[in-house]
C-alpha cells in the first residue's frame, strides 16, 4: 500500500536522474530502494533528504557505521516506522550484525520501552545530578 | 512533578533494601537513582526491573556499554520519556561520550526522525530484499 | 507552562458557564480542573468534550469506574500525556485503586511497552487465528 | 487484517441505517468507507464519531477544507496511523492538493519530525517568551 | 513481513524447548503463537520475555484476567503496535469480552486519543491537587 | 530542565556566529531562541538544521506561513514536543493566528487524535481506493 505510486520512469526528471546516479555511485550498487523512488516525485525534497544522509551516515565519524545503523534501528522500532525497521535492520546485516548482537539490540530496545513507560507512568522527576542546568554540565 | 512520592524509608522493607544494597554494590556508589526509589513501592515490581536492567546492561556482552547507553537514550527520545533522556545521556557521558560523538548521536536521532515521518506519510512498501519472508534470511 | 492562559473569568461566557456548572452537578464538587478551564477558550471545543466525556465516563456501563480509569491512565502513559497520567491516576485513587492495583497496572503497562517494542522490531507477522479476517469472528 | 468484521449488514440497525444515510446525504455518494462500516459494531460509538467529524470537518469555518485535511495529514502521520493517513491524503487530493503541495506538506513533517527529536534529545527548556504563563499571553 | 524468520525448528535448543513446553502446559493448548516463535531465536529473551509474562499475567492477582488484557489492548493501541492490537483483542475475546464492553473500551481509548492531544497542545499544567509531590499523597 | 547547557559564549566560534547572523537577519530580530543556542554546541548540526528550517519555512510557496505553522503545531502535538508545541503556538500567533482558528485547529487535531486511536484499534483494512497502489494515483 501506499499513498501515491512513483512515476514510472522518475530519471526523466534530470535533478532525480542526478540523485539516483550519486546513490549508485556512493552504494556501489544499481540498487535503487522504494525510499528514493517514493521520494522522486518532489526533487528537492528528493536532494535534501540524500544530502542529509549521505552526510550523516557516509562520512567518516567517531561514531562507527554498524553502531549507527543499530540506533536507526533503535529509533525506528520506537518510532513504529515498518519501512525503517525493515530497511535499517537489512542495512545492520550488510553490516555484520549478528544474530546475538540483533539479539542484545532487542533486549536493551525492549527494557528501554518498559523503563521508559513506567518512568512516564510516575511521572518520576529528574534527579538533580542528571540535569544539566542544575549540576553545571558544560555545553561542550 | 509525580503521580506517587516514595515512602521517606523505603529501605524499611527488606526486599527493597536486597534492591538497593546489590544496586550500590553493583555500581559502586552508594547514589539511588530516583527511578529505584520510586519503583521501591511494589517490590516485585522493582525486583524485576532492576534484575532485567541488570542483566542487559551489566553483564559481559558484544555491544560495547557506551553504545548500550546511546542505543537507550535514541528509545528514550523516540518515546520521549523526559526521566530516560536526562539519565540516559548522563550515563553515556560518564562512560566517555564526547560532545562529537553526541553531536553524531544527534543528528542521527533528528534523521531518523525525518525519514521514519516521510517513510509513514507516503506509506512507502517495503522492498522485498528487505523483507525476511521473501528474502529467505535465515533465522538466525 | 502553557501556550495560553485561561481567561480571568471564563464563567462571564454564559456557554462556559453552563457546563462549568454541569461538572460541578454531574460531580457534586466546586472544583474544576485545569482542563475545563483551559478549553474554556473555545466554549464549542469545550461543550463538545465535556458531552463526551459525561457519555463516556458517567453513564452506567458494563466497565466499572475505576477500571475505566485504568485505562485512561494506560492510554494516557502510552500517549505521553504528563497531564493526563496526573488527573487519571488522581482520578483511579479516588475511585479506590489501592497502591497494590497502581503496582499490578504499572507491571502491565511495563511489560506492554516492552512487548510491544519487540513485536514491532521484529516485525512479526499476526497469527493468522488472531485475524478477524481470516478467522471469520463475527462482527458483534 | 482486522479484530473484528462488520456485520454483513450493518444498515439492519436502523441507528446505523440513519447514520450510513447522513453520510451520503452530507457528501453526496453512496461510498461509505471502512471507518464506518468497522465502528458500526457500536451504534453509539458510531453516531457520536460522525457527529463529531461533521460538526468539525463539515461547517462552515475560518479553516478552508484542504488546509484541514493537510493538518489531518499531518497528525495521521505523526500519531503513525496507516488506515488515516491513506484516508485523509484521498481527501486532500479531492479537495485539490497538488504534488507540488503534497510535496511541500511532506518537508513539514519530515522537519518537524526532525527537530521534535532534537529539542526532545536537548530537553531545550521553553524560552520565557513562548510561555503564556510568563509572557502574559491573554485567553483568547 | 518480517526482519528475520525464524528458525525451521526453534525446539531443537534445549532452552527453546523448555520455554516452549511451559506455554503449552500453561495455557493448556498446542499452539504457540507468533510472538514466542519469532523470540527463539534468542534464546534468553524469549526465557526473560515468557517469565515476565507468566508472573505478570498469569499469577493470582487483584486485577481479573479480561481488564488485564483490557489495558493490554489499550497500550499496544497507544503504543500503535499491530501484532499486540490482534493478540490482545483475541485474548480480551477468549476471556468473555462481549462486542457492547469492546464497544465501550473503544470509546474510552478513543476519548483518551482526543483529550491526550488536547492536554498536549495547551500545555494545560498540572493542577496542585493531582501532583503527589505538592498534595502529600503517601508513597502507598 | 536540559542535558546539556549551551557554551557561555556559543559564538566565539565563527561557524555558529555566521549561522547566529543568518536567523537574526532572516527574521529581522535579534532575539535567538533556545533551539538554535541549544544545538549549537555542535556547528555542522546547527548549519545543517537551519539551512533545512530557512528553506521549508521562508522560500516562496504554495502553502502559506501561518498554515504552515498550523502544521508544524499538528505534528508537535502528536510528538508530544513540547519545546515545538510552545514555539511554533507562539509563531503560528505571530502570523496572525486568531482564538478562533486556534480553536478550530485544536478541534481537528483532537479528533483526529480520537479516529487515529479507533482505527488502529479496529486495524481496519484500508479501503482499496484510497490506495495509489491499486487506485492507479500516478506519482504526480
Amino acid at each position: 500500500m501506499a499513498t501515491q505510486m512513483p512515476a514510472p520512469d522518475p530519471e526523466a526528471d534530470p535533478r532525480v536522474k542526478a540523485v539516483f546516479d550519486d546513490i549508485r555511485l556512493t552504494r556501489k550498487t544499481d540498487f535503487i530502494n522504494n525510499m528514493w523512488r517514493w521520494l522522486a516525485f518532489d526533487p528537492a525534497l528528493l536532494e535534501r533528504t540524500w544530502r542529509e544522509v549521505k552526510e550523516v551516515v557516509g562520512k567518516p565519524s567517531l561514531i562507527d557505521p554498524l553502531t549507527k545503523e543499530m540506533i536507526y534501528i533503535a529509533v525506528s522500532v520506537a518510532n513504529n516506522c515498518s519501512y525503517c525497521v525493515h530497511s535499517h535492520t537489512a542495512a545492520a546485516r550488510a553490516r555484520g550484525m549478528t544474530g546475538e548482537q540483533y539479539g542484545e539490540l532487542l533486549a536493551i530496545i525492549g527494557l528501554a520501552g518498559k523503563t521508559n513507560q513506567l518512568a512516564t507512568a510516575l511521572q518520576i522527576p529528574v534527579d538533580e545530578v542528571f540535569d544539566a542546568a542544575q549540576s553545571g554540565q558544560p555545553g561542550r
